[in-house]
């Protein structure tokens, strides 16, 4: 019989941003909204594990998917329970029998992209061997819908800049988006939510503001999720990986804008291309989106 | 008597970008380059410390850096050589004596704003406490003069997005520059080369295209580099290091625009704003810089 963790949180929320005072090269001060980092120790039965600086918006989630990423732990249900305490700054992950060979995990660890949980390369790819994702029919239509949604979700990043977002999408709907400091932070909280929530990716979409990395591309399978789609650019290995691993990679997504390098035969463009209408949308939506990346929208 | 390490490299180097065909929003293919993330595994006296994913630029400096920046090695005198080969993508680092406990080391890491290379937050927080930085005058003119500069340093970010600059200048000259897929091996890259050197960092600013987080204002701080000036955001804890350490912080900065953090005291209003010409300057860097962004330039 399947048990979910327990999870408990001792003391209340942090706050994701404050208020600076800078000065501007007319020697003015203002007030700006900058993004905060929390530090958060993550004991895997009394072990530490990591310390993430994290956001702090979905604690639990994020150290149940950094585990889970990192390989830490295969089964949801062998998790007792899960204590986040932001006064110590510290996270507790007890599981119901004893975890053997954390400290040799630990000794072996991978950075990708400079940016980097220890993915523990080898190991990853060879459970992926044999992976089959779905390949799923995808309208530009909905695409775009979907892009259309998503600029109106940045939250913090509207805010306070220095944040990266992710989504976990369906059709034209934002299911799950939260944002961190760092891209890896958000893609482990989505991918610990989902497993916490029994979900499926076989029908999602994932969604980064973040580039497509191997890491990330990596993650993205491993949640189960067939397309991944991002409003920056992809690395090689990023690319090789999707292509091996049949993700649909499609990058530089914005406004009626993409460039897709794996999957486009799953693509149906069945918005005829008007390009002075399509050149409008982006120069407005390029615009709008660099407005906000100065801080000054 | 020092000694510094003898490097060696077996293999030829490994190219930085690739090219692949995608295909756009109107259906149409198209060849566009992107980056390179090669893997990199680090052994220290033949024990396995971490696999880097790097753009591959500067490979030697790199392994150093982080070797440095976490906490491994303090002295380069201390390492008698260092041998990169790209064919098994490994680089092994082997000490004139004995290093104890690196497995404890490497057992307790600090993943920092989702990109994360074990900072031991802790450990290197108390060696930085008592850091004295110089705090430099800094001419409003030669900050410019040297955004100027910067604006043309760009290379693989030119052609393959996907990656960060970072600089070590000096008044106005760009000492070094280096790009990697993620920032912290680009920080990690130029900390190496100055370790190697002997170079001091009390005349210098460091520049980077990311974002100024905890992680990067202290390894600034490690590297002795007083100013810290970045086109993107800061985060709260980056902030808050960098009022602790005595760090001049200044963020968004591109063309005539900048907001300075910290250290405001220190920079001298020499140019006369006017606002009519900086607009215009800032409006056409702002298109160049997003045009470059997205691929377009």
């Amino acid at each position: 019989m399947s048990q979910l963790p327990k999870i408990i949180k001792t003391h209340s929320s942090v706050k994701q941003t404050m208020t600076v005072q800078v000065m501007d090269e007319y020697g003015d001060l203002m007030e700006k909204e900058i993004a905060c980092e929390h530090p958060l120790t993550v004991y895997l039965n009394w072990v530490e594990v990591v310390t993430l600086m994290t956001l702090g918006e979905r604690p639990s989630a994020l150290v149940l998917g950094y585990l889970k990423n990192q390989g830490f732990i295969e089964d949801i249900n062998a998790i007792e329970s899960l204590i986040i305490d932001w006064e110590t700054n510290s996270a507790a992950v007890i599981t119901r029998e004893n975890t053997d060979g954390i400290e040799k995990k630990l000794s072996k660890k991978t950075v990708t992209s400079g940016c980097g949980q220890g993915t523990m390369f080898g190991n990853v790819m060879k459970k992926l061997e044999g992976v089959q994702l779905p390949q799923p029919t995808i309208p530009q239509s909905m695409l775009y819908g979907l892009l259309e949604s998503l600029t109106h979700h940045n939250e913090t990043y509207k805010a306070a800049g220095a944040v990266h977002g992710c989504a976990v999408c369906k059709d034209t709907s934002i299911l799950s988006f939260v944002e961190d400091v760092g891209r890896h932070n958000a893609v482990d909280t989505l991918a610990g939510e989902m497993w916490l929530q029994g979900e499926t990716g076989a029908d999602k979409i994932f969604y980064t503001t973040g580039r497509l990395t191997s890491e990330m591309v990596i993650k993205v399978a491993q949640m189960g999720i067939p397309v991944l789609l991002s409003r920056s650019g992809a690395t090689q290995m990023g690319y090789e990986l999707a292509k091996k691993l049949g993700i649909t990679m499609i990058a530089r997504a914005k406004g009626h804008r993409f460039q897709i390098y794996n999957g486009s035969e799953n693509l149906i463009l069945d918005v005829k291309g008007d390009a002075a209408a399509d050149k409008q949308i982006n120069a407005a939506t390029d615009a709008h989106q660099d407005a906000k990346k100065r801080g000054d929208a």
